[in-house]
């Protein structure tokens, strides 16, 4: 676990907006790293909030704003992507000059617009859109762990006019929980998510219907767990997901679908040195690509 | 570990042909279960005769048929599946009425048909087709383990005319194994496998070639490794696999195509309602798979 990023000494209370899988992961880790302020957690159901505070995830659960805002320098929203435009819209009368704000969402570009369509401009000058990109397939504070995060990557989306003082401490958020930062533009970061993320995601449901509806299961071994273990995720949050990145991910299924026609022209050639040789690739491709996550580990 | 089945004990000596993963790990777990016989190996590699031998899969190993074949009772090919025909016509002078044969080829149709193809009648009779449902994306003996098989599934597709007593044998075998028996005709194993096994594994190839061409590798997390797993697998053997079960394959990817384009539908539409019963059909689906495996193995 790393140290207290120093830009997070004077923030105060910090606000997790959703104390679920991720925004437990939060609190539990901020206070791993003897974060001294207040942790909050705000959300709709307070079983979940009473659930966040008995793991030690938060101080103190709240439903309503008031409270949970009074004193508040740090907000992270960590709620489900559908519920992000009426948080903002009610967030907005609570900003003061101090007020830093950032997110876990999986997709960026429509967040990041709706920050600025919907808080005053200065309020949304302090946001820092953030996807840390850690999780599994469980969800609920039940699950939440300190080390969630640790030597995962999180893909910081600022704009032009972020504030530089508001950015230094959402980054240095990220660091605290042992992530290492990658910028990228709203767009650039849809589309990369949409190719490692969402088509993979896709893909995983449509095997597990496939099977489901035409037959195999009694048969599918630990390769199919695998290539499918995202399809148990939360409903609720992919379709969140799939929604509001829809754009990219169809282009991507497009692109896809090209790739997957010429795998069939392969297989219809009967060419076993061709299909040796993609085989090779993607494996040489693979490989090198867990050297270099085992690389920026260690 | 399961105990020796009686099926065995009058077996005598065992020769596996390919002590990779596969066949290195079948020696290693008849060796715990206490088979009494002699296990040898038949390859064209010295070295990883010599490798599988110091590791205990095999007590000898040869490069040539004749003293392998001296005094055998059971053959189990686990060369790879592009081998197989010529080993076939090879083994076919060493046919004696006690001999049994099985395998472990990932397709069964091809195999199949080439054992009555290349063998004299009888002896295609005392061939018992297996596809034992385990592995992992590493090969060789260096990294066979005799619990590879513990709780795993084999199916068994026996033809009409096969010898009963070359199947109860060869049922033996893979129950001493720890393995759970699935019978089904080598069409139908081959269309089951096409969509458990061989479509996820192409498009997980497929996966990582897109984002090795297009980014996003720099931000792929554990949903992708998993997802992907697979495509690190031995290039040479599931070009085989891809090889000899093309139709079945190609079918498959036909019927995956239609279900891509109907989720491609589901997202142009925006109905987040309807891709969230989608999602939540598949999670249902896949944990019940889960529970359906854990049942299995408890």
């Amino acid at each position: 676990m790393a140290n207290l990023d120093g830009h997070l000494v004077d923030i105060g209370k910090v606000a997790i907006v959703g104390t679920g899988l991720l925004g437990g992961s939060i609190g539990l880790a901020l206070r791993q790293a003897n974060f001294a302020g207040r942790i909050v957690g705000v959300g709709h159901r307070q079983q979940t909030l009473d659930l966040a505070r008995n793991r030690g995830c938060i101080d103190e659960g709240f439903t309503a704003w008031g409270p949970a805002m009074d004193g508040c320098g740090l907000v992270i929203l960590a709620a489900p992507l559908g519920a992000f435009a009426q948080i903002l819209q009610e967030l907005a009368p609570y900003d003061h000059p101090d007020l830093i704000l950032t997110d876990v969402g999986s997709t960026k570009q429509l967040v990041c617009e709706d920050v600025y369509r919907l808080l005053p401009r200065a309020m949304a000058q302090r946001f820092v859109g953030s996807h840390p990109m850690a999780g599994k397939e469980l969800h609920g504070p039940e699950h939440a762990r300190a080390d969630l995060f640790q030597d995962a990557t999180c893909v910081i989306t600022a704009q032009p006019d972020t504030n530089p003082d508001a950015r230094a401490v959402v980054e240095g958020l990220w660091r605290t929980l042992g992530m290492r930062l990658i910028d990228m533009t709203p767009a650039e970061h849809d589309r990369n998510v949409a190719r490692i993320s969402h088509l993979p995601h896709a893909l995983a449901v449509l095997l597990v219907e496939l099977a489901a509806q035409q037959g195999g299961l009694e048969v599918a071994a630990t390769g199919f767990r695998d290539t499918t273990r995202v399809a148990s995720g939360d409903p609720r949050i992919w379709a969140d997901i799939f929604t509001t990145n829809r754009a990219a991910v169809m282009q991507v299924i497009d692109t896809f679908r090209g790739e997957l026609d010429q795998f069939r022209e392969l297989l219809a050639k009967s060419d076993p040195q061709a299909m040796q040789a993609l085989l090779q690739q993607a494996k040489d491709h693979r490989d090198a690509w867990l050297r270099y996550r085992s690389d920026c580990n260690s």
